[in-house]
């Protein structure tokens, strides 16, 4: 079983809606951030993409909105790994306060070297399969 | 056959990523105006939300990424139902720069009242069903 990558943060008064709760686009930023986190633990940061010219792009995206969330929240998300397979990457992020999920996001993304797909550096992939864990029941189905 | 709706907006310089690019969050943020258009044009506005404590919660969405969008890009989103179900809204938008097809996102929706999950009234419903188009090819599906 690998490990289990986490990321904090807190919900900013800017990302509320007129609802009164984090507004859609903004639960997809915070993801973001834990895909930038997972890219740092692996060594895709700043200074990689600078150095390589390689980067990860993100394809496709499913997520599901479990629970509205209040402002100021404080947000765990946990990232996982499903497969790395060449220059493709699946992976999924679990947004929780306290003890409730609020949000999944399963994504597929592309490591690209000057903008056309590559395969994963050896070590990157290496790396990447340390926080690899079991498959969740929801990655793969279409919209239900 | 429907009508379509379209929405049109042009990136603002915050929502570029260190890549230089759109960034994924925006692309929902975008998204998200072209679902708050397509609540003014069948009656789902901001007086009918305070009125009647109704509202239109995301519940999932899958967005596709096929191109990368420069800053200051004038985009336009054309939005479709692909059905509407009791409480259940099922819709398409597609995001283009120009003629060309940069990201595409499915959705499904809950038409709540005072925070549970309600039917649409009928007028609403007969509004929506106004944009109502045949299935797009990737709608339905996992990622993939």
């Amino acid at each position: 079983m690998g490990e289990v990558l986490t990321y904090h943060t807190t919900v900013r008064d800017e990302w509320i809606d007129y609802n009164g709760h984090l507004s859609e686009a903004f639960y997809v930023l915070v993801f973001g951030f834990a895909t930038d986190h997972l890219m740092e633990k692996v060594g895709m940061d700043e200074r990689y993409r600078a150095d390589t010219g390689c980067s990860l792009y993100t394809v496709e995206a499913h997520v599901r909105y479990l629970r509205e969330v209040a402002p100021r929240s404080e947000l765990t998300v946990t990232t996982q790994v499903i497969s790395v397979v060449d220059k493709k990457l699946r992976f999924c992020h679990e947004m929780t306060v306290g003890d409730t999920l609020v949000a999944t996001e399963e994504l597929l993304a592309l490591h690209v070297a000057n903008a056309r797909a590559a395969p994963f550096p050896d070590d990157v992939a290496a790396r990447l399969r340390r926080y690899q864990r079991p498959v969740p029941d929801y990655a793969g189905r279409g919209i239900g």
